[in-house]
């Protein structure tokens, strides 16, 4: 691995960091807070700028980025950034008792899972608020793919960058240039966040709130400014505009972007968006069924099994009702969502439904297969063959998937002593979710989580955002082995 | 699908299970036991002469047996078996209100899961003991492998029949006629039950009890005499003996038959054994750890933790100590090795040990070509590259599987209202080990549970003990679509 384009890219993505530390910096401003609630973020935006320059220094731009290059700059981005954004929360003190906490938190808002272990939201100052949610939004579409949609001019090689931090199995070339990709991304994911805050100002939230929770629901992170999420609204306007617009967000991006450049009808005619509309749709009603003789509610029911559907395919997790509480019938539904997740390409967590697809259409051709041996099977997805090749690293995500969820399981259930809480925490984590289930439920912060426990899951949060290589690279000694610095 | 043959085929294993159903009738003379429960054996034997006799004259035997049929004949006949199997139970009442209640129990027996819904097993009559575990030792090795062993000259189709009823990924060939390769097995099957039966005297048990746990044992099936099961006899010495030998009817069957006709050194070095010992022995040490602070006793704790993981790894059931009530941790490994379950080849359950393997070793290798795209792995089992067909369907039944216990865990999360209870009831039923966790735990039985989820959790343990294929063929309409009588 070369380490010279490495220590150049961190550097310039460091200072890219300082530039958004800057934002709660001037809502700090906005809100009259106190000289070390300012201090909270100067600092950091001082430690980025420092180290940001000594890399760019130490390193250069001359060399190629490859995949393992690729990998490892996702890998640490995402690892600092979480380190040195931790740092206000930390000084906070109030809801961050130790530096593990404030990571956690930290890690939780990039990789858009929203798990919090503050334990009295309502408490922090509005800046360090502000910035739980502004890692949402930049988390969301990517930090890297910000980064490429800012450069003046980006070169090839920024594809190798954006393919390993962009979520799902295949990664689609809208145009032929890359950063206008990226910026092409971003111009729309802006405007559907900018709806968002005007719709749930139309429901009478107060515009910062807006904000916090459009930035939530747009990179499907799920801070919020309550405590107990959305339910403190009690609204059932703004429960449905988030169901929608959570949904909307769970969407892969190339269909909108082929939708208004292209042909709407065609952009529409996704094999994916058809599952992932369906399986939508029947949870919700199944849920629906489940809940309804508990709250004896026609409307409320029907908004909150829409709204906590949505909310947990696309790994969102705001809460409007306390799902911890509903049949069991209803929770595994849950669970199962947290697992399948968004679109590929879109903001939000899981295995992807697209995965979830050509997973299940192989088991169902080797059914037929098996009943029939003179019949060959072909997996299509859109009308086009899904080869063997990525059939077969679909397949074996899963039993990775698989593995390191055991891995995890069997770590935070040395210290919960409950199934169905450590089963959701890890379930909820991994797939970039947020509220748990059983001790750890939907109402609940994971404050009173052991420490192990916590970092445990920070490490779960970061291998499911970035679907686990980049951070396997991180961590695999050989990786350190064949360091060049030329 | 050819109907003659298949017709044939289950009219004379019909025939066998009447000549099986005499040996619990003798149990009933011993006993002199009432002529109500002689009746309850009788019955179902004239059911079987006659239902026999008429579908060996509707078929006859000069087409040929291919997949389909093997599939078809083995699904059914464990069905047919099932279903006439029941008849005594059902009669007697006490124990099984429902008909589904005796089928229940009967599957659970056949596929050597022993799960049981008789809520008081003492009150049972000693016919009715006898033969709950006797279609363990039948199941455990297989019916159609007994009639194989039993049959005058079989012809090169058994193949088929053999390779539908045989756990694990391979089949192998132990010796070029097949009626040999069944009766080897068997004649090995049955020695090592002898075994049991002498050591487990030797711990002071009386003979009808003996003979009941080695059949349990030898089928890894987990019927008890007792309704708290080995733990009513508070002898470390049963227990550590029955872990042994628990353990030993988890290997494949080929590895003894090597060992004796050949060569010892190299039939231990398999590596699916290795693996399968590794696994036993380091979760018995994990639990052991992990329990000791909860009993206090270190000789206790060590044979109980060896003697659960032995009994839980092989699928058999058997519960010397509450583990309901241990810490979750222990738990959690359990239900792992209820997933893993014993050796390809072997009377045990779950997924088993060579696709776990060949499942571990193909994801680390798919870790290791995305963090080094140049890299070329190879899958090897025993020094042997597993091809791709191998690889490939390993882990699409993976994906099936999964599916498929997704789709059981829905409908019984229906009606139990705990996650662990509802999880643990598919994992033990699914993977045919016996025993669940939560309010159907250890020391309980299934008993209370409703009627859908026990019809559910039937057609559980008949997918799991025959590998899914055969069963969902029975279950695919189109299967009799294409029935031809000729």
């Amino acid at each position: 691995m070369n380490l010279k384009i490495v220590k150049y890219s961190i550097g310039k993505l460091l200072l890219v960091l300082a530039g958004l530390l800057v934002f709660p910096l001037i809502v700090s401003f906005i809100y009259k807070e106190s000289i070390a609630d300012k201090i909270n973020f100067i600092l950091p935006i001082i430690i980025s700028i420092i180290l940001g320059m000594l890399l760019s220094k130490l390193g250069d731009n001359k060399s190629h980025i490859y995949t393992k290059e690729a990998m490892f700059i996702t890998a640490s981005t995402w690892l600092i950034f979480s380190l040195i954004g931790a740092i206000p929360l930390f000084l906070t003190k109030s809801n961050y008792p130790s530096y593990i906490d404030a990571f956690f938190e930290m890690v939780s808002g990039f990789t858009t899972s929203g798990a919090s272990v503050a334990f009295n939201v309502e408490d922090l100052p509005h800046s360090i608020i502000f910035w739980r949610s502004f890692s949402h939004f930049i988390g969301g579409m990517g930090i890297l793919v910000f980064t490429i949609a800012i450069l003046p001019n980006s070169n090839k090689e920024s594809s190798l960058l954006m393919k390993s931090e962009v979520p799902g199995p295949s990664f689609g070339k809208i145009t032929p240039r890359l950063s206008d990709t990226a910026r092409n991304l971003y111009l729309m994911y802006i405007i559907l966040t900018i709806l968002t805050i005007i719709l749930l100002m139309l429901g009478r939230m107060n515009l910062f709130d807006s904000i916090v929770h459009a930035f939530g629901t747009a990179g499907t992170g799920g801070f919020s400014s309550k405590g107990i999420s959305i339910g403190a609204y009690n609204s059932r306007y703004i429960e449905f505009i988030l169901g929608i617009m959570m949904a909307v967000f769970g969407v892969n991006f190339n269909i909108y972007f082929y939708a208004i450049t292209k042909n709407l009808r065609v952009a529409i005619d996704s094999e994916e968006l058809k599952w992932y509309v369906g399986i939508i749709l029947i949870s919700s009603v199944l849920v629906f069924i489940n809940i309804l003789s508990m709250y004896k509610d026609v409307i409320y029911s029907l908004v909150n099994s829409f709204f906590s559907v949505s909310s947990i395919i696309t790994t969102t997790g705001y809460v409007s009702a306390d799902f911890g509480k509903w049949p069991l019938f209803s929770k595994s539904i849950l669970i199962l969502l947290m697992f399948i997740g968004g679109c590929a390409g879109s903001t939000a967590g899981g295995l992807k439904v697209s995965r979830f697809v050509i997973l299940i259409k192989g088991g169902i051709n080797q059914i037929r297969e098996a009943m029939n041996p003179k019949k060959i099977t072909i997996n299509r997805l859109d009308g086009k063959r899904v080869d063997e090749k990525t059939e077969k690293s679909v397949s074996k995500y899963l039993v990775i998937y698989i593995l390191i969820f055991i891995i995890f399981f069997m770590i935070v259930s040395i210290d919960m002593n409950d199934f169905e809480t450590a089963f959701a925490a890890v379930a909820t984590t991994f797939n970039n979710v947020g509220p748990g289930l059983g001790a750890f439920g939907p109402i609940e912060t994971f404050a009173q989580m052991s420490q192990l426990s916590k970092f445990v899951l920070t490490l779960a949060m970061l291998l499911g955002r970035l679907e686990i290589f980049p951070v396997l690279l991180l961590l695999y000694p050989s990786t350190y082995r064949y360091l060049k610095d030329k």
